[in-house]
């Protein structure tokens, strides 16, 4: 990726002489950034643009060319890569529309892209995509006309629309933050969003990376590399639901996949997910500051109605304050006008009209051993010491990285003076007290729980190759309980005792050696929903109603399953599903009547291990009731765990098992188990 | 309240020679302001200021004066008022800090003034606030330096901190929105919140309140002004918990309350609450708006990212995106320079860069019979079609108040476009597509379900005398059971049968009578965890268990009380307590386990309704149990209710119950029954 991003000469392939030509830009742009390479003009019908030849073929080049960008009609483009690459062009951006966004017709089009590729060696991003930037070299090739706007930045910005991420610019440009890279992918033909996210991982001019995305190409690849990540990833992952999908088939040919998931796949590598724009620069913003590596804060205001609201964040996110030490506020009293303010924390400034002063509180607080952050909330109307004002805010971002403890400034003033000292500021400001002091508490805790990938262990007691068996045997479709049970309990899971039956002497010899109460259903394997359909008998406490309960079974079917009636435990569902975009899916919640009043559940991405799996409980609503309320006895969590873990490398080593259920599994005060199970195999 | 805004003459009273006096930049203000009235000036040394004369006492002053506004240390407001109400001066604004904000010594001085207004009839806002504003009459008073900056806007503007309410200002003018009337109150020594809530109701000018709260002088009359206004009124109310009351009570000497009531008192009187001054203006943004009367929306784009975007958020606060018409779609297309977009709702423009089209296409959506609001997401760079991109934002605001249908309008671009851009709008701006979709849901949701303020009907079978009689005749502190529970019978509150009784003998014979099984309790006053102090017998099935459960709870006192075991039902938890701003409080709750499991509950603010009753039940996590969950019978709802609306009325008619709990309250598929009950009197 990185010839990409340096390249030393680029050839800028569809410019005309047309006005309205998009090549035109491409160039205005590169000399807008300030483009310290070599710039190659190409289009069909020659002439020049701006003192420079237009060469009708890129083949004409004498110099060597390290990059080009292809901005031709659709059906062109195949044989101009192929003049890439006989000229030696080894990355190439096809900005050009009218692929598979358009329907099923343009895939041998892109079919015939990749062979191009394969047979040259060439990378290329897009096709349908705007472009790429590194701000460092002026390498600016968008075809939108845009404006080299405030210091290059250090976050980059990868986008799969490229309006979404020409905005994320301007945005990251009027937070006073920049950005150093940015790329617009499009239709992810060759180079998609981990190679992208891969290469800005370790992009020494890159410290947090956010991404724009409709689609995901390769959801494991994402999330290896994320969670290896010591860099803030910041997605918009949108197209989240049906109406979604039917936008992005026209627009970057995205498949939609279940959102819940996303969200599950994200959090656990450690990928900060956010719905909109204003959420995101949030996010970015937290991390652009030093990381705050304690939970003290201090919180100086000049307007005391601000210093209450701070106060109330603080207390909503768990900060402490910390009162100011008496030689403080013995300064700060000394140049109060009428005295009639206290200085707690939050201190309000209230009649002290001294703006160095504020600069040295500041300085003194910043300095204090027992201080990890300062929150600075600071309103001018830009009438009066306006020069004293900026010069207050910039010395307030020098004291940030001298001390390099994070200082959040809420600056409110007017739009006109806003713009002006966010211009000079080096650091980003925030707009109310609450979103700075929830930024705040999003730096702090980030680091408090790293993200536990996928688990590389498989637990004890695993036999892989007598399941791989079972499921070779078995047909597409429903799997029949009795050849279920076999594989969950050659996977360690444990499950009520059961017998699969026929007769009904069996039956009733097995009931005998279970032991009474017992439970008798159909072991029909293509009945999903077994209570509807009279294929269970529950709690069958003697001979006399065992075999009732079997005549009655017989209406399904010959075989049935008889069980030990399990006793009664907090009920759990454990399941998962194969999830196209990121495999097996591991799903987690309370059972029984739980599900409908929660109607919520944790999910993960498979294999985990313990760890992960007592957060994926932790997490569920109710999961209070493992502990033991009202003085009930707590509940064995680690066997939920085991289970848990044991279930997520099942669907992981069998991708073949497309669905699976558990429910309930009844967790006791030592162990749990599966008291019902069904799945389904591809 | 007319009388101070409306004011034709104005006396500032503190002005002096002084550079840095504040009295001067009130008066700068009227005049940045363009005040149509008469400026007087008054301060104790004379002399002249703009070629004013500065009077030294406002008796001087010849002409009649208005409104006051007095800006003099705390210690001589006394003074300079007795002047003012010689004067004749009805109206005044203290802007003097140094009262109770300083601590209790103070609290005789505001006795003082209190003293003085109800002498001379006068009304005060203040002290210890910064002013007030009428941008239609230019009547501009606070003593910071402002500028008159965007036109007058429909918005009035009510802050407990003057820092706070001229910040909001700045951001209704950042937002395109501006402001009608500002007022500060400080203090609210005698004009508070409600008697500005009252006046900006019916004020002609003004068409939406925001309101900044640290404290709340009379919640129930703020409540009964908010249910009556047809506007809509946005709250910031601060101060929420422990360590924000610290900071008020220096800074606007409020109490704080408890802040899940004035959640709850809110809600029920349609405040819209905020926490932020970010939601705040999307509160006040989306209101600003013409009501959306449908769910019909059409989304058109610029970019098809923010298409995508938007078609998440339109099914996210569930809207409907009919399909364009085929002669919309052939008109876009036949302006499309390379045909490589589709055209679904949301329409994404792509390579349509017609902008006099956009107009069209907008003009004719919003002439649709089968659409109910627009949103138009328009990017733009500021560097091509500057003027033709200004031109049809403007005109995207015509057409709105044209069609009187909403048009949310997000602008992407650079910071100072939309400076600039936003100056000659008419109305306000959205950052983000999902900002923009959940203003429209605001506006939309706004009108469906009206605020539901106090009962004004207690309901049949109440003996309100009786139960007067029985609580006067209460000591103070925990009730005892058996005089609680003819409190609530008198309410007509259902409870389990039940028996108070103290001999051996006649508990067994009541036993006889009300049947087994059954519970014996201790009745002593004093116990409030029998469970824990073993004062509860559950399950007595016969004669010997009932002796001895007797026998057990002699140790605790003597008397007893016999219960019915009540079958097993939804446990509810029903109770309240009194507040000290809003009164009488109701809390309604899943009982039991559940009430740890949620850790959740609804309040109202007593009396209420069935209709309120229903919706607290339906607040609650776990509501869908009364409905019947997995093929269970629905459960009585409707006795719940008038359960609840019984409680609420005991909790209204006697403030001397300090807290009420019945808990838990089981409720079944016909009736329900308290089990068990506890009550403090004051």
């Amino acid at each position: 990726m990185k010839d990409f991003f340096h390249a030393q000469s680029v050839a800028v392939i569809g410019v005309s002489n047309s006005p309205n030509n998009m090549g035109r830009i491409m160039v205005k742009n590169l000399m807008e950034f300030g483009y310290q390479g070599y710039i190659h003009l190409v289009g069909p019908k020659g002439g020049a643009y701006l003192g420079h030849k237009i060469f009708s073929d890129v083949r004409e080049i004498p110099e060597r060319v390290d990059l080009a960008t292809i901005l031709v009609p659709a059906m062109a483009v195949p044989t101009v890569l192929r003049q890439c690459g006989e000229k030696g062009i080894r990355r190439v951006i096809v900005q050009s529309a009218g692929f598979r966004e358009l329907g099923e017709g343009r895939i041998g089009l892109e079919k015939e892209i990749v062979e191009i590729l394969k047979h040259f060696q060439m990378r290329m991003i897009g096709p349908n995509c705007i472009g790429i930037i590194n701000r460092h070299i002026g390498l600016a090739v968008p075809f939108l006309p845009l404006k080299a706007e405030s210091r290059p930045g250090r976050i980059g910005v990868v986008a799969q629309s490229g309006g979404v991420g020409a905005m994320m610019i301007n945005s990251l440009n009027a937070e006073n933050m920049g950005f150093s890279k940015f790329a617009s992918i499009g239709n992810k033909l060759n180079v998609d969003e981990s190679d992208l996210l891969e290469y800005l991982i370790q992009d020494e001019e890159t410290d947090q990376i956010f991404c724009y995305l409709e689609g995901i190409a390769d959801g494991r690849r994402l999330m290896e590399i994320a969670s290896r990540s010591p860099k803030v990833i910041v997605a918009h992952k949108s197209n989240r639901g049906g109406a979604g999908a039917v936008i992005a088939r026209s627009h970057s040919a995205s498949l939609s996949s279940d959102d819940r998931v996303v969200d599950a796949a994200f959090r656990q590598c450690g990928i900060l997910r956010t719905r909109e724009q204003r959420s995101a620069l949030e996010m970015l913003k937290a991390f652009s500051l030093p990381q705050l590596k304690g939970n003290r804060l201090a919180v100086i205001s000049r307007s005391g109605g601000h210093a209450v609201m701070a106060a109330d964040s603080a207390e909503e996110f768990g900060f402490q304050l910390p009162p100011f030490p008496p030689d403080l506020i013995q300064l700060a009293k000394k140049h109060s006008r009428a005295g009639v303010i206290q200085f707690h924390n939050p201190m309000d400034l209230g009649d002290l009209f001294n703006l160095p002063l504020y600069h040295t509180l500041a300085e003194q607080t910043l300095a204090r051993e027992d201080i990890d952050g300062l929150l600075f909330i600071f309103n001018y109307q830009g009438l009066m010491n306006v020069e004293e004002s900026r010069k207050l805010l910039t010395g307030l971002g020098d004291l940030m990285w001298k001390f390099q403890k994070p200082v959040a400034v809420c600056v409110f003033t007017t739009r006109e003076e806003l713009n002006l000292a966010g211009k000079i500021a080096s650091y980003p400001f925030f707009g109310d007290p609450r979103e700075a002091v929830r930024a705040l508490a999003l730096n702090r805790d980030r680091f408090k729980t790293g993200p536990l990938p996928f688990s590389r262990r498989r637990p004890a007691g695993v036999d892989r190759m007598r399941v791989q068996q079972l499921v070779e045997e078995l047909p597409s479709g429903p799997v029949s309980p009795e050849k279920l049970a076999m594989i969950l309990t050659a996977y360690g899971i444990p499950l009520v005792p059961w017998r699969k039956l026929e007769r009904e002497e069996d039956v009733l010899a097995a009931a005998g050696s279970l032991g009474f109460p017992v439970v008798l259903k159909t072991a029909h394997p293509e009945v999903i929903h077994k209570s509807e359909a009279g294929g269970v008998y529950l709690n069958i406490a003697d001979d006399v109603s065992l075999r009732e309960a079997y005549r009655g079974l017989q209406k399904i079917g010959p075989s049935v399953l008889l069980q030990k009636m399990a006793e009664m435990g907090l009920e759990w569902l454990i399941g998962g599903r194969q999830d196209q975009t990121f495999g097996a899916v591991l799903v987690v919640g309370l059972g029984g009547i739980y599900v409908e009043v929660f109607k919520e559940t944790s999910i993960r991405i498979a294999p985990i291990g313990q760890e992960e799996a007592r957060r994926a409980i932790d997490e569920c609503r109710g999961a209070a009731l493992v502990g033991g309320v009202r003085g009930q006895a707590a509940l064995d969590r680690e066997a939920l765990c085991d289970l848990i873990v044991r279930v997520s490398w099942l669907l992981y080593d069998f991708p073949e098992i497309e669905e699976l259920d558990l429910n309930p599994v009844r967790l006791y005060e030592k162990g749990c188990l599966a008291v019902d199970w069904r799945a389904r195999k591809k």
